[in-house]
C-alpha cells in the first residue's frame, strides 16, 4: 500500500479531534515565569505526528458506544508520549538529535529544561486526567491506576531500561518482553483505559479479553514495523537518520530475524490483531481496523 | 534549641510508620529484568531524612480525626520528594555529588538510570495512590489532582525550572514566588490532600483556609531554615558541601537579605504557621506544632 492510500484511510476525523484539543491545551493557570518551560512543553507536543495513542482511545470508546467523550484521557495519553519521547532522546539515553524532522527538545531548550519538560508533562496528564474526564469516579481512577502502571517499572520506564541497558538477549521471549513494557503497555492503555471507564472491566469477561489480547498484539505489531522502517525507511519520511538502532548496537526483530523474518513476524501479527479485534468489536470494528492498517502499513 | 531536644521533639512514631511502610514498599509485580532500576529506585527512597512530607500528612489526619489511614497518601508524597532529588541533582541540573551523606542516585547507578528511577518514582506515586488508597473515590480523585497540580508547571517542576533558569530577580516577591512553587506546594499538598480525602474541602471554609495558610507558611519556612543552614550547616549535618546555593549563585533569602535579615524572617514565618496553625485546629495541634518547631530548629 502506498503513504497516498495509507493516510486516506487513517482515521484523521479523530486525528483532527485530537489535535484541535491539544493545541487548546493550557499547562499553567497562570505562572507567567514559567513561559519558557511550556514553551518546550509545546514545542514537542505539537511536533505532529499520526496521534496512534489517543486516536486508539476514541477509537475504541466509539467502538463499544461509550456515552461520554473520552479526550481527557487521549490528551493524556499524548503527553505521556511525549514525555517519554523527550526523556528516551537525551544525551544519556539514545542521545538523539532529531525528531520527527526537528531538533529534539534538549538541543533546542538544553537538557536542564528538557528533563523539566518531561516531568511537567507527566504531571500535567495525571492533573489533566483526573481533573476532566468524565465518568464515574471509581472508574476514573481505575483508569489513572492503569496509566501509571503502564508507564512505570513495569511498564514503558521498565521497558526503556531494559532497552537502554541492552538487558535483553537475543530470543524471541525477551525481546517481546522489552518490547511490551516499553511501547506495548501504553498503547495497550489506550484501550484498557477506555474499557475501565466504561465498566466493562468489571463486565462479560470474554470481549475485554479480546480488546486486551487485540490492544497488546497491536503495541507488538507497532514495534516490529518500527524496527523494519529503522533498516528500510527513509530519512525524509522517518524524520532522523535511518538505521539509528544498528548504530546503538540494539536488539531489534531485524537484528534477531533479519529482515525477511521481521516482515513475516510483522504479517502474522497484523492477522492477529484483526482475528482478536472481530472476535472483540465484531459489529464495529471500522475505525480500529484501519489504524492497525496504518500501523501495519505506515513508512514513518 | 539543640539537635538532641530537636530529635525528641519530632513526632518520630509517625516517621518510623513511614519507615516500615517504605521500606516494605514493592515497585514492580514482577518483572525480573528491571531489577537494576528498582535498586537505584530503593537506593534514594531508603536514604533516611525526616520524612517531613508523610509524616505531616499522618499528623493532619489525626489533627482532624480522619476515619481512615492515609499511609498510601505519605508514601506517594515521600515518592514523589525523592524522584525530584533525583532529578535535581543530575548534572544538567544542579550537578551535586552528595545526598545526605551519600553518593547521589546518578554518581552510583549512571545518569540514564537516575533519570528513570525518578520517572519511575513518580509513576509509582500515583499507581500505589490510586490503587491503595481508601476514602470515597470522588475525593481521592480530588486528591490525586492536587497532588498532580502541586508537582508540575504550577508547582514543583515549574519552581525548579525558574531555579535553575535563575529567573527570579531579587525581591521578596519573585523568591518567595520560586519557593512557593519549587518547595511549598508540596509541603502544602502533604496537608492539603488529607483535607481533600476527608471531605472537608467542601466543608466550612473558615477552617480550611486556616490550614491552607498553616501548610503554605510552612513551606516558606521550610526554605528559609533550609537557605540559612547552607550557609551555617556543618558539612557533616548536611550530608553535602555546605555553600553550595552561593557556588551556584542562587539567589536565597541569605543573598537577599543578609543572614540577620533571614533569621528575622524565619521567626516571623514560624509565628504565622503557629498562629494559623491554632486557628485551624485549636484542640489537637500537637504533632503538627511540633512539626513546625522541627522546621524551625533543624540543623540539617
Amino acid at each position: 500500500m502506498t503513504a497516498a492510500a495509507t493516510a486516506t484511510v487513517y482515521p484523521d476525523h479523530l486525528r483532527r479531534e485530537v489535535e484541535s484539543y491539544l493545541e487548546a491545551f493550557r499547562f499553567s493557570t497562570g505562572e507567567p515565569a514559567t513561559a519558557g518551560l511550556q514553551e518546550a512543553m509545546r514545542y514537542s507536543l505539537l511536533a505532529g505526528g499520526k496521534r496512534i495513542r489517543p486516536v486508539l482511545a476514541l477509537a475504541t470508546a466509539r467502538a463499544i458506544e461509550l456515552p461520554f467523550g473520552v479526550l481527557p484521557l487521549a490528551a493524556a495519553l499524548e503527553l505521556i508520549h511525549t514525555y517519554s519521547l523527550i526523556h528516551d532522546d537525551l544525551p544519556p539515553m539514545d542521545d538523539d538529535d532529531l525528531r520527527r524532522g526537528r531538533p529534539t527538545c534538549h538541543k533546542v531548550f538544553g537538557e536542564d529544561v528538557a528533563i523539566l519538560a518531561g516531568d511537567g508533562l507527566y504531571a500535567e496528564a495525571f492533573r489533566h486526567l483526573t481533573h476532566h474526564q468524565d465518568g464515574d469516579p471509581r472508574r476514573v481512577l481505575a483508569a489513572v491506576c492503569e496509566l501509571a502502571a503502564a508507564t512505570g517499572v513495569d511498564g514503558m520506564v521498565g521497558g526503556q531500561f531494559i532497552d537502554v541497558k541492552n538487558l535483553a538477549d537475543r530470543g524471541e521471549t525477551t525481546l517481546r518482553r522489552l518490547h511490551e513494557l516499553k511501547t506495548g503497555r501504553l498503547i495497550g492503555a489506550s484501550v484498557e483505559c477506555v474499557l475501565l471507564l466504561s465498566g466493562n472491566g468489571n463486565g462479560p469477561p470474554t470481549r475485554i479479553d479480546d480488546f486486551r489480547e487485540f490492544a497488546a498484539e497491536l503495541g507488538v505489531l507497532f514495534q516490529i514495523v518500527d524496527d523494519i522502517l529503522d533498516v528500510t525507511g527513509t530519512d525524509a519520511a522517518l524524520g532522523k537518520p535511518r538505521g539509528s538502532d544498528a548504530r546503538h548496537g540494539k536488539l531489534t526483530y531485524v537484528s534477531s530475524y533479519g529482515l525477511d523474518g521481521a516482515r513475516t513476524l510483522a504479517a502474522e501479527s497484523h492477522d492477529k490483531v484483526l482475528t482478536a479485534l472481530h472476535r472483540a468489536a465484531p459489529a464495529r470494528p471500522t475505525e480500529l481496523e484501519h489504524i492497525t492498517d496504518f500501523i501495519s502499513n505506515r513508512t514513518s
